[in-house]
């Protein structure tokens, strides 16, 4: 079994190329999905988020047939893993202008899945999201912003943190969607300005009441409970975020519970 | 010689690693210097910004005499021609977290230079600069709303376009500076929330009367010259910007004199 398979077109292929527009300038989009016995249970989700993504920065995708059966081969045999998949625009001359029909650069790449954790202590970073609507909501490789907020993170032993925006909206955490109980229900930040609309806060938009909203860090503060949510962990409750501790939430057990029904992946 | 030499920390290698952060998340620098009878006249300047920017992001840089070295060999007997260097993070693990130490990935790469263009017709470009503090400034590898907007160029036939930012407040051209004459003297706007600090905007900037301002879209189209800046073409002049258009100008070619004495260049 290969740990990393690298495509361009349909066609397999050794390495990289050095003029890839991945490496040049992050132009091109990835998917980071769990693989759970030999399967991705939201593979769906995730292939119509690189459509979207796609579709937005006008990037040429590989043949469905070929990415699925590809999947299918990395995804066999393993119970617990986590499959990266990136897709660039594919090799250009210098320059910022596209190649006229550049087939996609891509590559599939397993990894250990993350060791489990109950919950998370977060932290305000304060590197911000730029407001950027053309790039917001998909999951596109021009991640500075996360790679420096997530140095904070680290330089504060903390689990994640919080990310807002030049204005102060409180976005999503450097690597999952945040979700919070203002005591009448569940709300969470649109992502129509920055950030990622993650896979797992799709799910839970369309199976539990949650309403898409402009959050600032005082609402966060004072939420009744609060969580981080990706397609790799699942739902992550939090439990200290600054100085502000929660207790554990039967509303948070609940959607978790709902989950692991859904895909027992996340059990 | 080669078109293309890739390295890893200090040793050459052969290819660029898959799991390289550069192609993940953008995770890099990259300076596009103007080669003139085997010597890049600014080269100082480049490494002073690459310099800047790694300082920024926190990325390590090769050793400055491997670098200067395998710079000299790659432009030896080059008449003229363009060097591009590229500097990433290095090989990192999945997710946004940068590795302890990672030696960084480098390569250089040869490409002809662009044919002569005496002036240049432009156009507005919807895409936007997203207002970003922390990456303003730096050529960082996070490039996708140059790569949109540069689309927008190549659909308009055009040979350039300019950038505003979200504010409407205009940055640059998607790959060179922007200086207008507004009668008084000559301005350019300030890069200070988003946008590259160019090599020949910088030299301008010591060289000439210069003001760094806030400029919108009225002040450009009622400016009396208007001309195009960056290290490969030096000074390019704006002929034509959507309905506008601008006779040869004594100012533009007062400077592009002064810029050819000092780099012959850009004779």
């Amino acid at each position: 079994m290969d740990a990393v398979r690298i495509f361009r077109g349909n066609q397999r292929v050794d390495h990289v190329d050095p003029a890839d527009r991945g490496l040049a300038y992050g132009d091109g989009l990835f998917e980071t999905m769990r693989v759970h016995r030999s399967e991705i249970p939201w593979l769906d989700a995730h292939l119509q988020r690189l459509q979207r993504g796609a579709q937005r920065l006008a990037i040429a995708l590989p043949d469905e047939a070929v990415l699925r059966a590809e999947i299918a081969a990395m995804c066999a045999s393993q119970d617990a893993a986590v499959l990266k998949l990136i897709v660039t625009r594919g090799v250009g001359g210098r320059g910022y202008a596209p190649p006229q029909h550049p087939d996609p650069t891509w590559m599939l790449s397993l990894h250990d899945a993350p060791p489990p954790m109950r919950q998370a202590d977060i932290i305000w970073c304060k590197t911000t999201f730029a407001d950027q609507p053309a790039l917001a909501g998909i999951k596109h490789c021009n991640r500075l912003e996360q790679v420096l907020a997530r140095r904070e993170v680290v330089a504060a032993s903390a689990d994640e943190g919080l990310m807002r925006d030049t204005s102060g909206n409180v976005i999503s955490a450097t690597s999952g969607n945040l979700f919070i109980h203002d005591g009448d229900g569940w709300c969470t930040p649109k992502i129509d300005r920055s950030g990622v609309a993650g896979i797992c806060r799709d799910w839970l938009l369309r199976h539990a009441s949650v309403r898409e909203t402009v959050l600032d860090r005082d609402a966060v503060q004072r939420s009744y409970a609060i969580f981080l949510c990706n397609a790799v962990r699942g739902i992550l409750p939090v439990r200290r975020l600054d100085a502000r501790e929660w207790p554990e939430s039967a509303h948070i057990r609940a959607l978790q519970c709902q989950l692991a029904d859904a895909h027992p992946g996340f059990q």
